[in-house]
């Protein structure tokens, strides 16, 4: 059976002393009332929720599923209460606008929270998730009585969200979409189209569920530019806020899938549905894309989440389950094998995981670090170099995350033996669920071509070199020869993802695939060296006296050997890399359709 | 919906251009009467069944999965008809010993057949596999009276076979197992155990089913040198053949699991089971593995099924979906958009899948021409060396082919999108099922560890330089400069293989973790330059002008096309194993178990 622990002493590690976050709270305008206490306390409370009121349904629920029954979504046995229970602690707020209800925190304290749901429970933390991001979209672009109307019970969790954009001939290529819109005379539209993949479209959790709806107006334009956004509530709300008759929004019938069973996955079908327009007339695609940022950095946490449970999972069934001798010698003398933890190729694993998941966690929060200036800092100058960070390092904190966190999640079910294969033990669920975060929300390969095309092609990797001097300047500030085991290979690969970021802005002029054959390859170079930073900053950190009297000894020698695996493991996957990136679509464009 | 096709061309291809098969049966003291036209008519007969049988249950059969009840196993709808068929056919004595009923066939010819019953539907194909080899060890070591009475209804399918090696505290490890067995005075023993994970060890499909179970003797040594074989029927068999009473052998439960959702995975209670020694006293271990390499070989035959059925479904999907367009202009004018195969990345992914998956079924035939040469060749000189090549080759075989089948599926799901995510388009099955074949029959871990430890380090490297002169040879055959861009990469390969042996076998000498903490990563370095072996004689070969007569242009594209893929984007991959390989196990084995 899976057990979930917080990684709470990893936080305070990231938080109190690698981004010195009391201190860069302090930088900001708005968030200035939180501090350590505080935010401590706040990532405490969450553990306790995460540990023992999601963690232990998150099994079960799998099993068990969702069902559909005429129209209505029946979750699994335990959400319900759970569902309240969160409410009720008011962890659907925690981003929220003040004005509204909303507690207005940094991403910097929230991330670590959205780690924890997610990985005590995806399949539920799926639902705050689209609440959250809903609300985002309303706060930021819908008219004030929309606002007032509904941001306060999407705070609260009284209500909840979703995000009504595929539909079954248009996924990632949104411009196809047939949804419409006719406009009514008393300022409302009416909606009719059909929604697929709806996350947590219907549910019986929330007293009332608001779909933001993109659609077409009868005159819009073709394609992306005659797109606008909708809020469709499932029952209608009166003046007073109070949930009126039913609106012609239902769920035609739910998803078999993969995995994340306990998560609804909807087709919404409307017909006549009253809706309210939310920003301007065929700038839908636009309004819902402020958000983006902030959903795609929690599908990178996501796998984080995911894969830190699976990792907890495979070192105490590699600690406990005894299975052959090590290489020098018996460990365990007095037992018939030793535990699985003293072969090297476990070793292995386990480091990876840990290398890997520790990375990601320390990148996510070192993104959200420039979130929190775009919202919060009063500095132009500086919003707008965090802006250029946040643009070109979010398709990378998405998509490289999710790819390792697979991979990570695949060596925990590896460590399980047959055992990994087997429901029971949960390992298997891990890679199920994780699986989604690569395909959802853009999937990696239109994260990689955002990442190639708008933003570093198209600028001439202008947004590149903000974050190249943000690691240069941080290696000149390091003293001491101790450092330089991390310093130099980090140096050396930023000089060849410098390089190789040359090469395809060149390689783009000469042949317009170049940059789409390269994409992935060249989004995981980069995350590679990101890690790299990321690790050479954790090990510096790790080696100081401050750190060395704080956190205990097994913690920071976990961090040092885990950098050490980085850099001597990991970090040469940037040759290869390098060699595809530099090269040309030609031999994966010259084949003709056929010889496929 | 997944449909499946038999790869026809690309078997006739490999068979008769790359392998020169006919020469190659004629050179064999056996099977001299196989010839092309035989061959090419059991490929087609098994291509219908897989296609027409096996492939329309796939989807279903995995939806509905098995059900325990009361002790009995009742698999999917439609199965126990499709397993009447395939015995009809005569599918499950292919391998079978002439004497008994079988017909004897080289494993070159049956790889085919195999690869396509578990492409079409493997959780089907894991019940003439089972029996094929627990008829194999029967074959080999059981007597003559035991032979005689269980063969021949093995090799026609009327009765079935199990293998029942793991218990709950012992899987790797089976030294540790606790399964008794009491000799009784009539020369039988009476079983006394539980074992898990048993495939296919109860359903209803066939009158029999023919166990074959390791158990230690009262008196037998500790450890893996005390485990001994025996044959236990779940129905007792009389003299003359006739099934009789039911043996005190039961399924207590199924088990609930990740794929192959439609082959039972059983757990066996054995409560004083009548069985019989197979082969010799405490040398069951050794019995069981006289039969391995071949499972094992399936197990990677199964993953380049999976794979291709992934590849097959995937490219339908690049060619029908329409979404966004090509990078250099409209290509489908008259539609809304492109179909995905337009885009670059979407063709990475497919050229990677059909690079991997082409050299995968090279690889596996390679490696049958040694299992061919081992048995039928008079020649001992010959049989010696081909021996050494199946010992090194099988384990990369298993775990090499299985990880690029995973990778494989991975990407087939991936070019679906969200669709890939939902059951209905059967992708993610694909990556479920696979997913098993890199853990059991010995996880990729044990398959490295096997290659590194008995098979690299322990003769000194003695069994590559066999490998290694075989390349060579073949390298130093070819003429022309045409061949060069194939030829000088596998060479660079081959080398950096060399060196980095030495270096494994250097290492290993000052501490005994060295070898552990790289062995899949040498084992993957291994697994590339043998499929840069494979796609430099397939491109050499699609170069001939006899094979640009025989196939059609768009299979001779797609080869050269795949070979320059494989060469430019999957073989750098190289130069990060070599890089790994070559260091030491110090940053794994230092860290203290609380460090983790």
């Amino acid at each position: 059976m899976a057990e979930y622990r917080a990684p709470l002493e990893d936080f305070r590690f990231l938080l109190s002393r690698v981004f010195q976050i009391e201190h860069f709270w302090q930088s900001l305008d708005k968030p200035g009332d939180v501090d350590m206490d505080m935010a401590n306390a706040i990532l405490g409370e969450a553990a306790k929720i995460a540990q023992e009121v999601l963690a232990p349904l998150n099994q079960s629920a799998d099993a068990q599923g969702c069902r559909w029954d005429e129209g209505e979504v029946l979750v699994p046995d335990g959400f319900k209460e759970a569902y309240q229970t969160f409410c009720e602690g008011g962890w659907n707020g925690l981003a929220g606008s003040p004005e509204f209800g909303g507690m207005g925190l940094p991403k910097t304290l929230i991330a670590p929270v959205e780690e924890m749901v997610q990985g005590a429970c995806m399949a539920f933390g799926l639902a705050p998730m689209l609440t959250a991001g809903a609300a985002f979209a309303i706060n930021a672009h819908a008219n004030d009585e929309l606002k007032a109307r509904y941001l306060p019970k999407m705070y609260s969790g009284e209500w909840s969200g979703a995000m009504d954009l595929t539909e079954p001939h248009a996924g990632t290529d949104l411009g196809l979409i047939r949804t419409k819109a006719e406009p009514q005379n008393d300022g409302s539209y009416l909606l009719s189209g059909t929604k697929i993949f709806i996350t947590w479209g219907e549910h019986q959790c929330s007293d009332n569920i608001i779909h933001l709806v993109l659609a077409k107006l009868p005159d819009a334009p073709a394609g992306s530019r005659g797109i606008s956004l909708f809020l469709v509530p499932k029952f209608l709300v009166d003046a007073e806020g109070r949930v009126g008759e039913r609106n012609q929004v239902s769920c035609g019938s739910i998803e078999h899938k993969m995995g994340i069973h306990a998560s609804p996955t909807c087709v919404m079908n409307f017909d006549a549905a009253k809706g309210w327009l939310v920003g301007e007339v065929n700038k839908g695609l636009a309004a819902m894309f402020t958000m983006m940022n902030y959903e795609r950095l929690l599908v990178g946490i996501e796998g984080i989440g995911v894969a830190e449970a699976s990792y907890q999972s495979a070192l105490r069934y590699a600690r406990e389950r005894l299975q052959g001798r090590s290489a020098s010698g018996a460990v365990a003398k007095d037992s018939a094998a030793d535990p699985l933890i003293v072969h090297a190729d476990i070793r292995r694993m386990l480091l990876s995981m840990k290398a890997l998941n520790e990375a990601g966690r320390a990148f996510y929060l070192y993104v959200a670090q420039f979130l929190d200036i775009a919202k919060f800092s009063g500095d132009a100058k500086r919003r707008e170099q965090a802006e250029a960070l946040v643009a070109l390092l979010t398709p990378i904190a998405k998509a490289f995350i999710t790819d390792m966190s697979l991979d990570a999640t695949i060596h925990g079910q590896q460590i399980f033996g047959g055992h990994g294969y087997i429901s029971e033990w949960g390992q298997e669920q891990h890679v199920r669920d994780v699986r989604i975060t690569q395909i959802y929300e853009g999937t990696n390969g239109v994260q990689a071509l955002d990442l190639i095309g708008r933003k570093t092609v198209a600028c001439e990797g202008k947004l590149f070199s903000v974050f190249y001097q943000e690691v240069q300047t941080w290696i000149e500030a390091q003293k001491g020869e101790q450092h330089d085991k991390y310093i130099k290979p980090l140096s050396e690969a930023l000089q060849v993802l410098k390089s190789s970021t040359e090469k395809v802005v060149a390689n783009a002029k000469e042949n317009p695939h170049n940059a789409g054959a390269v994409a992935v390859d060249y989004l995981h170079l980069f995350g590679y060296v990101a890690y790299a930073f990321m690790w050479a900053r954790m090990a510096v950190e790790a080696q100081s006296q401050e750190v060395k009297g704080e956190f205990s000894p097994a913690f920071v020698e976990g961090k040092q050997a885990s950098a050490d695996f980085y850099f001597g493991w990991l970090l040469p996957q940037v040759s290869c890399l390098q060699q595809r990136v530099e090269t040309s679509a030609e031999c994966m464009m010259n084949l003709s359709e056929a010889g496929f």
